[in-house]
């Protein structure tokens, strides 16, 4: 008899730390699957995150019912269902907003495209960047925002603009109709409840470390995600 | 009379968003003085972070009593006084370990330095990249870290290699003398007590925005530091 179903609670989201296991335990079924595994324990999926496996069965439950009785998690199976439920089993039209240093190094960076965050387009306000190429890509002035992203479906934008521009960009964003906003501008981004925006602050992620560091702390494990 | 000064406890670490807003305050502060401002109040010193004032005040008195009754803050010993307890009052030599494509990117990245972070030697277990030159630096085979950690005085690291080897080349970091860990390999690093790692998974914050902007959720103000 087929195991019943839970259907995942579509009202509210998952904590940020359970997405984020979410993430890790990708990656091990992904390594496992490479190994030429086809089933998994919860206890094999946690360990190499330092997760037990009460932890892995707790978070996975807040999805749905994957396990199997005397088989554990078929890996094809949770893999498909759990790339479904990040939103990782298709491709995202991505705009690049920014191509200063950062923003050039991040074009660069191969795990945006092999978790499907597609740069289709690049803009700037810089007269000196308008026009120029990199990856392939022409760099289009912020203005063409709104027309690009309808012509190209663009979905998500990586904003990489200095500080004191970011929330007049993240403005434009929003009223391009993009839903969503990889944030490397240094400072909160205010948009409408509708918009997501996942911001990561390098520098205040390097002077946290200096912190720990300086105040004499805290190994053991560590995954800020 | 001069206000008296309670001494930070030097006991216990701050809570991870207290340390993280302490970033956005010294930003904040830099930008108030470079405008000719020499004192601030809490309450103008949250409203670009949309943070309350109350807020704020508490966030300083985790670090001492910083406040002059009819003043506010004065800016200079503020920020003087912030950036010694985060430690970015100071430079820090720091190894690049892994230049591959991230570790390259990260390179050109001028955040680090503008924090005081000053990569002093770069590292890869490569034979294709030991030898070559990047910004001006020299790859040295893994193997010369400690002996370089000791001259040079290196006591960061900024870890970019694959996954499967980071745990390994974490080892030799610890072993090397290093304090202090910048993580972006896409595991947990598993260190001795007095060692201290922050973990950037650029990966894992890519599929956290794919999974929210999916499920439709949920703006308003967002900083995850």
């Amino acid at each position: 008899m087929p195991t019943p179903r839970r259907e995942p609670s579509s009202e509210k989201l998952a904590p940020k730390a359970v997405v984020g296991r979410v993430s890790l335990y990708i990656r091990q079924l992904e390594a496992a699957q490479r190994q030429g595994e086809t089933t998994i324990s919860s206890s094999r999926l946690g360990a190499a995150l330092a997760i037990n496996d009460a932890q892995v069965r707790k978070d996975l439950a807040f999805f749905g019912q994957f396990g199997h009785p005397g088989i554990g998690y078929r890996i094809e199976e949770l893999l498909s269902a759990l790339r479904h439920i990040l939103g990782v089993d298709r491709t995202w039209p991505t705009a690049m907003i920014g191509l200063g240093n950062l923003g050039r190094a991040l074009l660069k960076y191969r795990g945006f495209r092999s978790r499907g965050f597609q740069v289709a387009a690049l803009f700037d306000n810089d007269p000196k960047k308008v026009g120029q190429s990199y990856s392939g890509l022409t760099v289009r002035p912020l203005d063409h925002l709104a027309q690009t992203a309808a012509e190209l479906g663009i979905e998500l934008a990586i904003l990489s603009v200095p500080a004191d521009s970011a929330q007049r960009v993240a403005d434009q964003i929003v009223s391009s109709g993009i839903h969503g906003i990889f944030n490397f501008a240094p400072i909160p981004l205010v948009v409408p409840p509708s918009i997501s925006v996942m911001t990561v602050d390098l520098s205040v992620q390097l002077e946290h470390l200096a912190y720990k560091v300086r105040n004499g702390s805290k190994g053991g494990i560590s995954h800020a995600g």
